[in-house]
């Protein structure tokens, strides 16, 4: 370490100036907040409550701006921005667009519409870098809505929790010692304590859908290439192996389908010509549902919540009258499924965002580690290695394509949607999120997916089998995992899938089965 | 040379094979051809006459099969395999598909439905080389359809003409000194004597629309991922840096949009989860065309038929009452996109082609030298370097997009499509074909294409300019090639491009512009 002081201070400088710009923008919320306690609770629920006024807590029940969230999830609040925007749209002769007024969190990488913008995507080095606007936001700006806040996502972006050199860690709403998930982490702790009503993350292996299941808000990855990602701030520029798609995540399950619509409205592929033309269409289910129902993945079981949501899920499914089946994986190889994208991931090793970091001496976390350092399949590619790996995702797209279609063989009707888990469990512990097959199988395959909350954990009902015997040192690092006590109250999600490019349809499946589950 | 007879003897011997199997499948035509002149015209458009029967020659004019074309067109011709297969449709109860009964000629590397079925796409290394059928030939087979011949494609597939060393020349059936183009050499020279009236091609740099366009009839190269390149023999499996495309090859306006249809109708995403999830929705004028004329490419000035027929299409769409505007190309840098597209051709920099030519010894011909060896770009690159490119070929086409989108400022309408030749001129003589532009700079955008024939060379009206002074050496060499007798009778096209994904709105304005011309 002696060698490195002078980089370390690199890191540490960049780290103190975005938390200055930080806390500098908090500063500006008026009135004052005061009244956080010093010691915080598990869970920040109820904190609102005590550090609002009456008068606030009566618009943050509509549409929070739930400021000093202790959830550690922002990494600027645009205060002064926000309130100019609001005079702006106030002036208008009359409301424009199909946001007016609306207040929009975004993930910070994604960069920000206005002027003197600085996008760090959580990397020492980048701390203070200009980086402006992309062409979401522009479309969502252009339909009225008030960007707010900035949120945070974790070192590289690339682990399912929330933590980085830059912000610190990130903490679930509901229990401070489990994660938010990742990497919209940010997004996903304020949107959970309802501090947002809408946010934007954004998805490539997970990180829409786990932060969003780790807090009980909805979530949706579409296809990539409905949504552009164009001038977003990221690593691996012209990297086309394994696309991420932004994604809506909010507390109110038909705002996902109005995001979809208003975006799609906008043709972005006029401007960003990779995005697919066409029309955003919603579906209609003339009969009911047939929906395979995924148990588990064949390679980690799930904690005793996750199954029993999934139970009352198919329960109230097939008391709706829908056609349920099983999805059998065990027969379609998700470890290859994520032993190819894993290895997608890092075509180069990781070199460049290794560089990246090594660039400040910021420290390499764990999580980081995890995901380049400890998968076998990620390695420094030739060109002709990149295609070999290419050509086999390819070949297991088109395998799981064919076991989807070969539900209609016999005769039969196809097969709907996937009913699954988003995760093995509830939001976990911090540091454990080390199981990425549940969300970054629909990466690899590219198919739409949703998720929606389902319950909580209950220690009453979801009791360890303390007879269970592990499959695989995975199953048994998840299963060591659990215990209720961990977890109390901790929200418990599912997750619908469709077939690539069905996206109009995994949303009207999903109030399909809301609305079987008593949810109209 | 010595040290490589052995080398050299192996992919001789391929070559006789192939021959060999080529020449057997013609033998079994009944009755036998005879009368085929020792020494050939220069066109073999009035061959078919001294070799037919009457009634064959009745047939042919509606749907012929001109075996011995002498075109060298033919890498096999499916003789007992298509008798097989009209006797199994004429069994049917009744006519079933869309393409019942049609004969249909396919370009060789795509592979073939039936048994025993080889493929070498033209490779020395890969005659007799086992493969089998494609997604799309499936479909069109379960439409009813019957393939009856095979055609060659040149060295590497990568020639806009039609020679290798297993296959030896393709010509051009309306002037044996000219090329039919390439890489879809065989299926043009079949298709443009009526040997064949529907053919199948695929295009990566102009390889389905400059056959077309040399040879005079209609060719279209649809938005990659339409029509499916699954199970199709390539090189260089699992790369994506830039795509190619089959297209339909025919000698009537019509059929292209029937082919369209029928392939997306089957929902080919299904079986290749690649392909675009979007009906064929055929598009409708409902005001006269806004269209953009490219008038040259900035780099290479058009021969003289080609600049006539550019001029009396425009004349007859202006007559129209068709809004015609210029698309000037100068400022929009097609000379940084051919820099671009010729270095995504290679990311290895030509090695895994090479390596394969190597294998057998078989010599590299000059147009492999020229579009591997000459260009610049070309290399063996770092994953990091083909981001790089990536970056830069994405870069390029929002830059385009930008300028498409950018006619409709000023509250003006926005350009339908632009016109524009398909190569500087008509076929060129061989070996000539060194300038892709006119058809690369839509492959690198990914922007539908269709060519369509216009007119014919005429000595009298296209004299050369002989004060023309050449902006550059590319422009110098395209000037050179052109004297008026070389090119007597040739074929001259035009080309309509239309935005990216807007393939149903270019044949539409293919009808629209030919009915200009007086074609219902």
């Amino acid at each position: 370490m002696g060698d490195n002081i002078k980089q370390i201070n690199i890191w540490q400088d960049k780290a103190a100036s975005a938390a200055a710009r930080r806390d500098a923008s908090l500063a500006k919320v008026e009135p004052k907040l005061e009244g956080i306690p010093d010691v915080l609770p598990l869970s920040s629920q109820e904190l609102p409550k005590s550090v609002l006024t009456p008068r606030e807590l009566q618009i943050t029940e509509k549409y929070s701006v739930t400021e000093l969230l202790k959830t550690n999830c922002l990494t600027e609040l645009l205060w002064d921005q926000a309130i100019a925007r609001a005079k702006q749209l106030d002036a208008l002769p009359e409301p424009k667009g199909a946001f007016f007024g609306l207040p929009i969190s975004t993930k910070e990488h994604h960069g920000m519409v206005g002027e003197n913008v600085v996008t760090s995507a959580s990397y020492a080095a980048w701390v203070d870098k200009e980086h402006g606007s992309n062409l979401l936001y522009d479309i969502l700006y252009s339909e009225g809505c008030v960007f707010f806040a900035r949120t945070t996502q974790p070192q590289t972006i690339m682990h399912l929790e929330t933590s980085s050199n830059v912000y610190g860690r990130t903490v679930n709403p509901y229990n401070r010692d489990l994660t938010p998930g990742g990497s919209s982490g940010g997004e996903s702790a304020l949107v959970g304590m309802r501090g947002s009503l809408l946010g934007v993350g954004g998805d490539i292996g997970g990180s829409v859908r786990c932060p969003s299941a780790h807090v009980g808000i909805y979530g949706f990855k579409p296809t990539a290439k409905r949504i552009s990602v164009f001038g977003q701030r990221a690593n691996m520029a012209g990297k086309e192996t394994i696309l991420s798609t932004p994604g809506p995540m909010t507390v109110e399950r038909d705002a996902l389908e109005l995001f979809m619509k208003v975006v799609v409205a906008a043709e972005p592929w006029r401007i960003d010509p990779s995005i697919t033309a066409k029309a955003w269409t919603p579906y209609r289910f003339t009969k009911p549902l047939k929906i395979a129902v995924q148990w588990w993945d064949g390679i980690v079981q799930l904690h005793p919540p996750m199954r029993r949501a999934l139970e009352e899920a198919v329960a109230a499914c097939k008391k709706a009258g829908f056609e349920v089946v099983d999805w059998n994986c065990e027969s379609l190889g998700h470890d290859e499924a994520w032993d190819i994208i894993s290895g997608l991931y890092w075509p180069d090793g990781g070199e460049e965002v290794m560089n990246l970091m090594n660039e400040t001496g910021e420290p390499i976390l764990p999580l980081t580690k995890f995901i380049i350092e400890e998968q076998p399949s990620v390695k420094k590619m030739t060109v002709q290695e990149l295609w070999e790996i290419c050509a086999r995702r390819d070949a297991y797209r088109a395998r799981y394509a064919k076991a989807w279609t070969d539900t209609a063989a016999n005769g039969e009707r196809e097969v709907d949607v996937i009913l699954c888990p988003p995760s093995f469990g509830a939001a976990a512990p911090h540091e454990q999120s080390r199981y990425w097959g549940y969300t970054s199988q629909w990466n690899l395959l590219d198919y739409p997916a949703v998720v929606f909350p389902v319950t909580t954990v209950d220690p009453a009902k979801d009791v360890k089998d303390p007879n269970y015997v592990p499959k695989n040192e995975q199953d048994r690092f998840v299963y060591e995992m659990y215990s209720p006590e961990k977890y109390v109250n901790a929200p418990v999600s599912l997750q619908i899938v469709g077939r690539r490019q069905y996206d109009e349809k995994v949303l009207a499946a999903l109030v399909e089965i809301e609305r079987a589950m008593g949810r109209p």
